[in-house]
């Protein structure tokens, strides 16, 4: 199905624009993604692409595919006019939001408290998949998962594992009677990382980059854990310390 | 030693202006901060500082030792120019770019071919002085280290650990004549990085964002280490790999 859109005051080029907003991707459940790469993960992800958006000038690349994909054309000026890039590649699609359910049996879960800033949160979750995190849970008071930084630094990894917005206040007792261990992180009144087996099943609570994980979660978890500083840095990066804890969580 | 500067066609200023360009970085040997926190670290380093630049309506913290170095008082204008962000904090510091000998005997050397991205250079000083590596080689062929988005990602590590810029074709045959083993990374003909044992002394090399480590490097070391991916993400971060990599060979 393929149709053309010209007029910049279409009101779906104004939907489409307006989804840079945190206030109508909730609304609509949609947000709006762009360039070759993302586009092509999104489709590779079954029930996620809702349209594709190409420029008039712009070839989809044979390689695709698009049987079941409703397609808009349309002019390089709404392409710029949606976009927020400098130099849009031509080629965005709308997407459905995912909405997923804690798992029964848990293994390797990852909990985000309040992660402020976009490319953080991105890189975290490309991290997360890398490193084979069945569900990633972005808590209340976290930068919008659909935010366009956010899905860029992921690379792809918002549409290979499963990620849910939850309060996660609501959700470590959930996770909690399911016996796997719940490890907090805080540099205070914690343990350092290595003193704790690497199970391979595990919930990992990680926090805010200023103010680390809230205090009452902290006092939810099995254990608290810290990475040791060996020099004279304050702290790490939030997404680096997230890696160097999965991967030794999850073991060999 | 406080002077007063109010003209913003003083030659002075023009040069701190200047000092946004890597080209005259490289000419004077000089780079400018900005902001209360790096420049309290640049002061608690030994001669790093050779000039603090302050707006006229900003207080110097009572807490910082300002005994032996030159203070310029600026209008606000002044430092609105000569800063990058958008909301100046009103306190700048003019340093000395940090020169350093490869040590004779090292013990944990970071060696970066070619990082691309001004955040992740950052990010990874920050994560090598937190895993207390001992030298940061900055290969030729890298964004400039005196770029100022940079000096904030490390959040002042650029301080802490000695670094220097240099060519690693050169440089490693040096550091392996130390007996130190030296580990490339590469997603290619490289072995599982959890193989080598975490003996504590090592230098690890890690490289470009897109392309890795150049081969005539890779071919250099003694092995070459990969991250295992067990999600769908192509690769890790470049900061978060180093992490985990610089985390892990140092041992507990």
């Amino acid at each position: 199905m393929v149709k053309r859109i010209d007029s910049v005051k279409n009101p779906q080029v104004k939907m489409w624009k307006k989804l840079h907003t945190k206030k109508e991707r909730d609304k609509t459940g949609l947000f709006l993604i762009e360039g070759y790469h993302l586009v092509e993960e999104a489709l590779r992800t079954k029930q996620v692409v809702k349209e594709l958006i190409v420029s008039e000038n712009v070839d989809i690349p044979s390689a695709w595919n698009v049987d079941n994909v409703s397609i808009t054309i349309v002019s390089d000026e709404i392409m710029k006019m949606i976009s927020d890039t400098e130099t849009p590649q031509g080629i965005a699609a709308l997407c459905y939001q995912q909405h997923n359910e804690l798992p029964a049996d848990a293994q390797k879960v990852l909990l985000l408290d309040s992660i402020q800033d976009p490319g953080n949160l991105g890189t975290i979750i490309r991290t997360a998949d890398a490193a084979g995190v069945q569900l990633v849970v972005v808590g209340t008071g976290s930068v919008d998962l659909y935010n366009s930084k956010v899905i860029r630094s992921t690379q792809g990894a918002i549409f290979h594992l499963p990620i849910t917005k939850g309060n996660l206040q609501d959700i470590i007792p959930v996770l909690k009677e399911q016996g796997v261990p719940i490890y907090g992180t805080s540099l205070e009144n914690g343990r350092p990382y290595t003193e704790v087996p690497p199970v391979g099943s595990f919930v990992l609570l990680v926090g805010n980059e200023g103010n680390g994980v809230e205090e009452q979660l902290l006092a939810q978890t099995n254990e608290n854990l810290y990475i040791p500083i060996y020099g004279k840095s304050e702290s790490l990066n939030v997404a680096v310390a997230t890696g160097i804890l999965l991967y030794y969580l999850r073991g060999m």
